[in-house]
């Protein structure tokens, strides 16, 4: 015991939860710490979210020069240099982290570089990196440590033959040919950057449909953009018999009891993520978990008093903006500020191109929920902006109550659906209807007008249809 | 009298709110008619939003194909063909008329190539065009007739020396300079395309501001984006003594008593609309006017029963949405399928880069206004998003209630603004607060967490600043 010092909150973890908890506690006025091991932002601002963007940006920009013709702009010679899609990402990711350094001093949060170990309700120490040994005394500890990718077992990865994301965002060498196994948002992203640069993809999911979580008519109208980009897709499918050699990896599809034997050059696994939870808590600290993710309460506590959780580490969604949210709540319950709320509403996102965005229940969970729904559906072919800019794949759908007309979710596939959805998003928030979305005014030309059409849709109002 | 028919309402003027009020009238069952004299989707559609913005996307993409090498994109001799341009704009505006044409059909309206004429209520005839000397008995007129573009006096609009956007749109010489008279939206957008293809542009306002209905922080934000971006800006300046030659257009640009001459091969005047009202109501027909523009009731009723109007021809603000919101809610009206609601809250947009867009009151109109307010401010450098993208110029302004936090206006220049402002748009329809943007978890890492945190920024709370 080096050192002892007493903080309002120590926060374990500078991912989108931890830097965020500890910037509200700084805000507060609160004596906060924030100890992470590696990099600010966590996985999401160093090796998911943030990259991942820039490098799809890339990709996006490289397909868009290929069709320059249409918007009568031509060019010879488009190309790109792999290593720099690479860099610039590491770079972007690199400006960001740097960002949240600086935000967490100016917000006089005592930033430590190590691993963190509750060692006690109110007791924390660093037992590894740059400020080992280092005791602290505390009256809150949270525990925002997040998540890992899942590997498969038995594989090494190695970053050239077998990689996760996190391998994929550093590897400045292009492969000819890759099979990613799992079509969640991830799996999606990295199949569409590497089908627009040119690698032969190979995509497959265990589930019976791409974006297993998304609406089945979006996920169905996915498929098929992405199968018309080249990439290939095997859904209900299985992945067996993993054969690592010298420059290429085998795999056995397996699908209705047949199998069939592909090769790439990479594999790419992208099979969900386990809890960031060995090495957090000392052996006499044991708060109750589900599948090694902390169980919190209303207030994010876990059931041992004053150690809280926020984030990937308290289980799914798995989603930063999720982890953000969480852990300023928490921080805000801790110190007084407003009651603590739980997450039962979100957006998802997914970046490829179309990009498919969502907020609440799909039509299928309407549906096993047994509620009485509409949809209102508008196509981007009928959206005069969409159209101007070549841009008009897609659809709006939205499911509210048949009766009231509350918004019970909204499924967006097509250019910018990720910002688009944010409307939809406050929508169901605020239990706003169809009507209301119907009854305020969209500007015209905009790719919105298509939330206002879907919703007009509903009670067969829209204008463009 | 040739022929005459009966219908429910006959609409005159086949522009975003004519067509739209007719097929709303065709949704409710009605029988009616729309007469259009040159084709429909009105100015908006064939002279207006449409075409401006196919045009505003090859810029937009030339300019992004120049500056690839940060993405680590290349390509050589990056060019464009203006013609080309062109007629991809033109071909977008025929493509999206043909659309109305087809929803006017199936909505079982009947549309008619010619000039409307109101010869009483309840007696409309076609006094020119392909279906002349058609006469019409209606229950209801509605005047959409909408406006056009505002000459300077003495000046002939002839499509090379002198122009409106209406003969820009049409052009297919790019002028190496042209001087462009209005900061408006339209001039805006023609001042950021012109330069963007490489014209040597200089933008003359004769208000202290660029795009003058804007905040002043957005409008010198956008002042100095443009400027940097190679067009030459007079702000306070009018135009006098304009000399047409025969190769170029010289004026004089007069501020604060000083005089200098400019000359470019190109004059375009965006200085704003008239009433398209002449021929349209016979001698004896004579609802009062307000400078031109229909005076309307409540329920868009003139001042002769029986006829109504909506969208540009009723005055300000001259918006497709707003026309076409007004038509609906006319019709609506007309027909006891609710009660008309005259437009008070709409969203304007200027779709150069970068762009902007708003909602509600500006900080100028909150202060003359006496309002107890605050400000909530997120630049787009601080989204890792807009980073990733390298598109992080401008920023989100909110304007609330100092003591509710309702909001009162908001205010984005950036990337996608113009998509963006749909969520404040909805939020101010719905009262909503600050607190309650800030409570809605946005996706992360999109362009639209900054309206969450400029919200949050109105009272300190904004993580990411």
């Amino acid at each position: 015991m080096a050192e002892t010092t007493e903080y309002d909150l120590i926060v374990i973890g500078g991912g989108p939860a931890g830097y965020a908890g500890a910037i509200r506690a700084g805000q507060l006025g609160k004596k906060v710490a924030c100890i992470e091991q590696e990099r600010a932002g966590g996985t999401c601002l160093n090796w998911g979210c943030i990259p991942t963007k820039a490098l799809l940006k890339s990709a996006e920009l490289y397909q868009k020069m290929k069709k320059s013709d249409i918007h009568g702009i031509t060019a010879k010679e488009v190309s790109f240099d792999f290593a720099k899609v690479i860099e610039r990402s590491r770079g972007v990711s690199n400006q960001m982290a740097k960002g949240v350094e600086f935000l967490l001093k100016k917000n006089k949060v005592d930033y430590f570089i190590g691993r963190g170990l509750v060692n006690a309700p109110g007791m924390v120490s660093i037992t590894e990196g740059e400020h080992k040994g280092k005791f602290f005394k505390t009256k809150n500890i949270l525990v925002a440590t997040g998540c890992k990718m899942r590997h498969i077992p038995g594989l090494d990865y190695d970053g050239v033959r077998v990689m996760t994301s996190r391998e994929a965002l550093a590897a400045t060498h292009q492969p000819k040919s890759v099979i990613i196994v799992g079509a969640g948002a991830i799996g999606v992203e990295f199949a569409y950057f590497y089908n627009a640069l040119g690698t032969k993809v190979t995509l497959v999911e265990m589930l019976p449909q791409i974006l297993p979580v998304e609406d089945d008519e979006v996920s169905k109208t996915l498929h098929r953009a992405l199968e018309k980009q080249g990439i290939a897709i095997h859904t209900g499918t299985t992945c067996e018999n993993f054969r690592v050699g010298k420059n290429s990896v085998k795999v056995d599809l397996a699908k209705d009891g047949k199998k069939t034997e592909i090769e790439a050059e990479t594999l790419l696994s992208a099979i969900g993520v386990v809890a960031n939870i060995d090495g957090v808590l000392a052996n006499n600290v044991k708060p109750e978990l589900d599948r090694n993710f902390l169980k919190v309460g209303d207030d994010y506590q876990t059931t041992v008093k004053g150690i809280y959780g926020a984030g990937d580490i308290i289980g799914p969604p798995w989603l930063a903006h999720v982890a953000t949210f969480e852990a300023v709540s928490a921080v805000n319950g801790m110190f007084g500020h407003g009651t603590p709320k739980r997450v039962k509403l979100f957006p998802g996102c997914t970046y490829c191109q179309p990009q498919v965005a969502s907020t609440g229940l799909t039509e299928k969970a309407a549906k096993e929920k047994k509620l009485d729904y509409k949809v209102g559906k508008f196509p981007f072919t009928a959206s005069g902006k969409a159209v101007a800019s070549a841009d008009s794949d897609g659809f709006v759908k939205v499911i509210s109550d048949a009766k009231t007309g509350e918004i019970y979710g909204a499924h967006i596939i097509g250019a910018e659906a990720t910002e688009l959805i944010a409307e939809y998003g406050l929508a169901v928030e605020m239990e706003a209807t169809v009507d209301e979305i119907h009854q305020t005014i969209h500007a015209h030309p905009t790719l919105s007008e298509a939330l206002m059409e879907a919703a007009a849709a509903t009670t067969g109002e829209a204008i463009h249809i």
